[in-house]
């Protein structure tokens, strides 16, 4: 931690499988940083008391130091499972909205944690859709880069990818695409991991090749052809087109390359006249979409990693809990 | 078993799963019938080994009483896993181009037994795509019902449901959809399963709507979006927009109304000017089939089920193995 500065928040992305915390200063910048598996279905133990215990231990030492730092949290933390429920609100939502509808809890130790809702994509005569922690994701984006406030599509690639249209800073619409889920339980859980090696392949070449080739399957593909196209990884394994280590590639360009197919159709009228494409996650995962979006000619405008501390911030910032927002350039890396 | 008959073949309709046996006459007509777990990946002890013990086994009585009598297998028995591999052979593809390409193998006790080879469907530019075991249920639905032969659409539901067009009584071209196998791995191991109860739903109202409602959800998808609109199963259970004991149902509809779609549109050539289309499989899956189809509006001309012993009839017959190919009408059931 830096000398001289003056911590002003915890904030808390807090998710299925993990827990990162956030000690930050009042201009937003993150000051220490850790995590750990406690996400909310690992908790130590059930309940309540679960998480008390993992807030307790993860921000022991910060407020011993800076008692009574307020806090923020966001993520599965606030769904029916999570600490308290914070019902999703509907669209349109920016950072205001997701302040105006938090939900706090007091923990053990007196800290008053607010907690962020979901986000619901609700229209009649069409399926709801939900998030929950993109949208501090997306405070954070569009806190660091206000030149996508106006609008942009945003695609946060991931176990449930979002695509995700902003308009006038605020999130517009959204789809869910399980597409990493798919990889994982296909390739775990179905007849197409079985020709696939327990070790990470080392033939670059053949992976990229086979990737583009499962692009360039999902590019052809026309409605409802995935359940077969996905076959595909089998019999070009057992006919020996494909070597056993690129199976998994061709399966995640195929997966990736119809998600990205039917998102940007769906994000056609948003994505006309130089609307920018912004990608939003894990570093290595968003450069397979950037590949993929290459073959498909879609040039991306931005690659962003680990916006959730801003976007905590901007939500502490809007509920009052911090007395100033941060330039965005003094927050930048 | 009826007395006065002679046997005259065993035949072995043996999957990955489960192995079903069949006592057959020289007309056809199945005498005597069993069947057991031992599918060619559960067997008792590993290797050639283990399908030693279980068709010794399962044919015991059968061959002590009629020593000597031929047999005949089809399904995962002739693959590389099996008991022998029986190579693909390409389409176009009938009985006598199976058994042209079958395998013999000799068993301890000495029996002959013929292994019938799977089918591939391979074009320049395209990915492969490969059966074993329905090639035989498709000939004994072409021997059971010649008026089928000339040319008809054949779809045969299950874990990997098949779309196969028959043209002058080949296998002309086929497809493979991993439907069922996407229903299980996504209900058992995706987040999808978590809001669906254990038991059965006994509001048949509710579970049929909710089977509707996923078709026509497949209906109006586009390529690429079976990824986004299966994440509905999960929003509209957390919405309560369906009872969880429907989530399955919606699940099962919007599965299996894009094959449909798909498969449909892959058979658009074949289906014009009424050529039949013919489901065989277990007649509660084929039922939803054709449910789900005259949501669609096309209509079913043949729902079969348990063609495997006729067609093992069919390969024994062009191998040589009996000596007469029975009439239609002597082996209606």
């Amino acid at each position: 931690m830096e000398t001289g500065i003056t911590p002003a928040l915890i904030a808390l992305d807090w998710g299925t499988s993990s827990l990162r915390a956030y000690l930050m200063d009042n201009n937003g910048r993150v000051l220490d940083r850790r995590g750990n598996r406690h996400g909310i279905q690992n908790l130590p133990v059930p309940g309540i008391a679960g998480f008390e215990q993992v807030f307790a231990e993860i921000s022991a030492d910060w407020l011993a130091k800076y008692p009574g730092l307020p806090a923020v949290a966001g993520g599965m933390v606030g769904s029916a499972q999570g600490w308290a429920e914070a019902p999703y609100v509907p669209c349109p939502a920016d950072t205001a909205t997701l302040a105006g509808r938090a939900v706090a809890v007091e923990s053990a130790s007196g800290i008053r944690l607010l907690i962020a809702p979901g986000v619901i994509f609700d229209l009649p005569d069409a399926n709801p859709d939900v998030m929950r922690g993109e949208e501090i994701q997306i405070a954070g984006a569009l806190a660091d880069h206000p030149e996508f406030g106006p609008r942009a599509c945003i695609a946060l690639p991931g176990t449930h990818s979002k695509w995700v249209q902003v308009s006038d800073g605020r999130i517009a619409r959204f789809a869910t695409y399980m597409t990493g889920e798919l990889f994982a339980v296909l390739s775990r859980h179905s007849i197409l991991g079985r020709l696939m090696p327990e070790e990470e392949g080392t033939d670059a070449e053949a992976r990229s090749a086979a990737f583009t080739d499962g692009v360039n399957a999902a590019r052809k593909g026309s409605a409802g052809d995935l359940a077969h196209q996905i076959f595909a990884t089998r019999t070009l394994g057992l006919t020996r087109r494909l070597p056993a280590e690129a199976l998994k590639d061709y399966l995640s360009g195929l997966l990736i390359g119809s998600e990205l197919v039917s998102g940007l159709a769906l994000m056609r009228d948003t994505l006309a006249s130089d609307t920018p494409l912004v990608l939003i996650g894990e570093d290595a995962l968003c450069e397979r979409y950037v590949r993929a979006l290459d073959i498909l000619g879609v040039r991306v405008s931005a690659k962003l990693e680990n916006t959730a501390p801003r976007g905590l911030f901007q939500l502490a910032f809007a509920a009052g809990l911090v007395p100033s927002l941060p330039s965005t350039q003094a927050t930048a890396p």
